[in-house]
């Protein structure tokens, strides 16, 4: 079992709504096994396909086949939201010492980017970096712009260095064609597959095989959720009951400092998928035991509109852990004494292939949420609005 | 002007209710001014003293002597909360390539602690060090548990350390104590200064010296605060009016990703001052432009119960911060169509006078919300609930 998930007797949910909710969603689950078995990219759900489908793991391999990744000392992740915050979860919760530096062009902010053009100018050949460009769309300013310089900038100092890049993109986007022209790799996502959704495509899969992850794992992982429907519909169901309540504030709350930025890849999935039609689950994110010193006292004391799901791993035991778990265990207390609702999902090792199952369980809950909120969970309407305006600034 | 706010045509608030509670405050105002003019500490409130008292530049200037500044390549800051969150606020948003790292202690986990260990392993000399322990009360467990640790491994390493470690606490706590035992540099936080307002204390103020900052210019923006009360008392005034209209979230979103930490010491400045008898602004924190990509679907089409704040430097202009100066109108612009509240903050350039500034604005502006609120602003009541528990596992 790679997440244990406890609520009963710390939810505020009424059991017959829980009942209603749950037997509503039959006929979804049923549809949902039906895009599995035929195994095709033809419904907005198709990403649930990913980690069954060799093509993803086969595509990425054979790009990487082309490095040696011994040899890698930076990856460059040119590329924001859906298109980085997965690979920087799995990459911030598993580092070690020993593996490569990712330098993440997000936003555009000189600072970051004088950051790292100052780490590739210290490396000593092209066979030490790969630049890994990640946009389905190809319209993305920050990346186009941060693209733009860093090809400028690694051709000035390397030559041509078209066989260090890496394009991950939609078929026909202007980074494909880009791609096509200029002889760079190019890695397809499949168009149905949205960025909070992409993990597990080449999104994902190159860059965490580059840094030499093990994406087998993490894809065995991912399948193996799908052995625990069942306690997915039940969360999502937790979360909806309490939303209907008027507790729409969903807390996710890592007792594991390293999986912040999983926290932050949460925080988009939950808020672009159901944050719309004004309804919305707002997520926010709580590390332990720091924001037991920050955060705590307004979640004990203050506005009861907040639902906590404790994630806390099964490692305690250790030295220092055996006080985290007896931090884990008084906050846990205090919860119950304030009666303020929460979940416990005890997390086993943290390695590939809870990351896979954990990303994929959450995945599938947030499809089922939207289901439950009647909201559509793979559109993002209101993003335009902003674009737009800054489009128009740009003269573009 | 180093923080100039505008608000009037975006926010929900009522004219004649913002006027009212403006007048509300008078009277407290006045108490706030009259603490000034004594220059006490025997009100809660008298962190407000800190800036324009010169005894706590001087005690850690005294202390700083005794080290070779140039020398220190880590600064070992053993502390959570508002023992290191003002400190960690400052340095991430200032450090440069020059800066001598800070190794954060803060939190119980094996994989942070030998990090700082192996990081320490590789110092030649202990000149090349400084443990700056930061804990009021004596007695917060995971300071407590890293102390030890850290102090075990140095022994061992560089043999007597003594003059290489610095305690920031309480006058007579354990801590205290120890140091006089052990012949530690001491610098005391005094009685009625809590954590989260203690930055231009010896809690802020050593670690900044030490790492190299300016510690004046901090001071000296603390203090140009007061110049600007009109402008914080309208800031408390309008959030606290969105909370009585139900908009009783409040998201710091700032469009420097350097400044992220900034929002995480206004997240427990927040939550901690208002958050209590079942009142309290949950304080939530984005990051411009990855939150576009992330939660601005949500804040644009969700439900309507978050206020923002946005916060953008006045230094846009360059290449890439132009397209980030874009992309901030197009993201203002998109809020004013939504109908969705905000206020505006030009901050000026960057540095110690504006971080002291904005700090001590914040700070002041929270006092005012909890006046306006009715609840203790420097208490944490039910913190007590989770220690209690821990304790009685730990058998302490």
């Amino acid at each position: 079992m790679s997440v244990e998930y406890k609520y009963k007797e710390t939810c505020l949910a009424d059991p017959k709504v829980i009942a209603e909710l749950l037997i509503s969603l039959d006929p979804y689950i049923k549809k949902l096994k039906d895009i599995l078995n035929a195994g095709k990219y033809e419904d907005p759900e198709c990403s649930i396909n990913l980690p069954f489908d060799p093509r993803w793991a086969n595509d990425v391999t054979t790009v990487a086949d082309n490095f040696d990744l011994r040899k890698i000392k930076h990856l460059v992740l040119v590329g924001i939201g859906g298109s980085n915050l997965g690979t920087q979860a799995i990459y911030e919760a598993l580092k070690t010492d020993l593996t490569p530096e990712i330098l993440f062009a997000d936003t555009v902010s000189e600072k970051t980017i004088n950051g790292i053009i100052s780490k590739l100018s210290q490396l000593n050949s092209k066979e030490e970096f790969v630049l890994d460009l990640v946009c389905k769309s190809g319209s993305t300013v920050e990346t186009n712009e941060n693209f733009s310089l860093l090809i400028n900038f690694l051709s000035r100092k390397f030559g041509k260095i078209n066989n260090r890049v890496v394009i991950t993109t939609g078929f026909d986007s202007s980074f494909w064609n880009e791609a096509k022209n200029k002889d760079y790799f190019v890695l397809e996502i499949p168009k149905l597959v949205g960025g909070r959704y992409s993990v597990f495509s080449p999104v994902g899969l190159f860059p965490l095989l580059a840094l030499g992850f093990d994406i087998k794992k993490l894809l065995s992982g991912a399948k193996g959720a799908f052995d625990n429907l069942d306690t997915i519909t039940t969360s999502a169901v937790i979360s909806v009951a309490h939303y209907q309540k008027g507790i729409g504030i969903h807390n996710n709350f890592f007792f594991n400092p390293s999986l912040e930025f999983l926290g932050k890849w949460q925080r988009q999935l939950t808020a672009e998928s159901l944050g719309k039609t004004g309804k919305g689950i707002l997520p926010i994110v709580s590390i332990g035991s720091m924001d037991l010193h920050s955060m705590v006292q307004l979640y004990l004391g203050g506005p009861k509109n907040i639902y906590t799901d404790f994630m806390y791993s099964e490692e305690f035991g250790e030295r220092l852990p055996k006080v985290m778990e007896a931090i884990y265990k008084g906050t846990v207390g205090a919860y119950k004494d304030a009666g303020v609702p929460f979940s416990e999902f005890a997390l086993s090792k943290i390695d590939e292939f809870l990351l896979g199952y954990y990303m994929q369980f959450r995945m599938v809950e947030t499809v089922f949420q939207a289901k439950l909120l009647g909201v559509n969970a793979f559109d993002q309407p209101n993003v335009e609005d902003y674009k737009q305006i800054t489009r128009e600034i740009l003269g573009k």
